[in-house]
């Protein structure tokens, strides 16, 4: 299997530590989506990362569709169930996924990817250029009260979505991943979720995450400290 | 059942299809969430429409995971299946389902429904007041490649995401109608697409879309017309 990612696009992150939890080795391939190259639309007319390639006529975009798909032709060995067994267990799990995947992607991880990774390898007809500030600054306010949600559900549920890990971790913490890449979490302010955070940082399936590097851009102190 | 909905979302109006679908009997009561109402965001924190109550404590917000909940726990009994049984088969389904509620929602009808319909109920200090003509322009323009694609699928599959019909065609016509009760869809332009969203909206679940209306805003001529 292949996936057509970028290696600090959130969405992207999220499938590769699903894979990885999984146990299923994949070959990253890295796609810059707003060159929009003719083969990688006709993978995805959506234009997006990522897309996960299993065979020359099974290509599948967004990482909620290939989780469901890895569920449900059970493919690879799970470590442990990401999703519960219950319906209305996972109404918790997917509400929280859609939250970080819809909401924190956009108010946070999105405009902080975009104008500090993404504009420095855009060409100027694409966008690229000095960053808005206006973004980052509205980015850094929003972060605040997500990071003081994502506590309050660690303190009440130990994992965000109840007592065992689910998708739900693994979607936020590969948003917040890209995020304190940048420097941009003041974890100090949050222990619970600073907490929350070493416990899936610490996963086997996060080491090639924090591997990953923007070229010209070192990464944050705390960004590939297990002890931060 | 209850929902929280409004009359003009896209997403609650596709949720309506589905639960009419399932034989589902629901109280529908409408929300503003620009008004951001203490008791709705109990129930969905993300503070948007629609919310499916089911019972006090299982409040499921937004409708493709409400569709998991229905299917998943058996709820109601669908006149049909709505989501293949092959794990391969469902991606197609989800793909779409994504497309129309992500990017057609994003390009065409949050534009035209927030700008048309939403600022007329707004008070000023929630963003109420005319349209925005740029928005309305750049939607225009979106809808037409919009149509072509669902002419496409329609020519190709029948329905939209293979030979019979699913989740896929009821989030499009979901769009579609609103788009449509605006008199912002050139139907002569695309007989293809024409004849699928006619095979819709002669379902019977499609019957009480058909009856809402706008105070003060009259429908277009095709909008309750089952042969337009």
């Amino acid at each position: 299997m292949q996936i057509l990612h970028r290696p600090f696009c959130p969405h992207s992150r999220f499938l590769r530590l699903v894979l990885a939890e999984r146990g299923i080795d994949v070959d990253l391939t890295e796609e810059r989506p707003w060159e929009r190259r003719a083969d990688f639309l006709r993978l995805n007319p959506e234009g997006a990362t990522p897309v996960l390639v299993v065979a020359d006529a099974l290509a599948i975009p967004g990482a909620e569709i290939a989780c469901a798909w890895l569920d449900e032709s059970g493919t690879g060995t799970p470590s442990r169930p990401l999703l519960p067994e219950g319906p209305v267990e996972r109404v918790e799990v997917r509400r929280l996924v859609r939250w970080f995947n819809g909401k924190f992607f956009e108010e946070v991880s999105r405009p902080l990817v975009e104008e500090k990774i993404d504009k420095r390898f855009m060409s100027p007809e694409h966008g690229g250029g000095g960053p808005n500030t206006a973004a980052l600054r509205a980015a850094r306010a929003n972060i605040r009260y997500h990071l003081a949600y994502i506590g309050w559900l660690a303190a009440r549920n130990h994992w965000l979505a109840g007592a065992e890990m689910s998708y739900a971790d693994l979607a936020a913490a590969a948003h917040l991943s890209v995020v304190d890449y940048l420097g941009e979490v003041k974890w100090t302010e949050e222990a619970t979720a600073r907490e929350w955070y070493a416990r899936v940082k610490s996963r086997p399936s996060f080491r090639t995450l924090l591997a990953d590097r923007v070229a010209g851009m070192p990464a944050s102190a705390t960004y590939a400290d297990l002890d931060f």
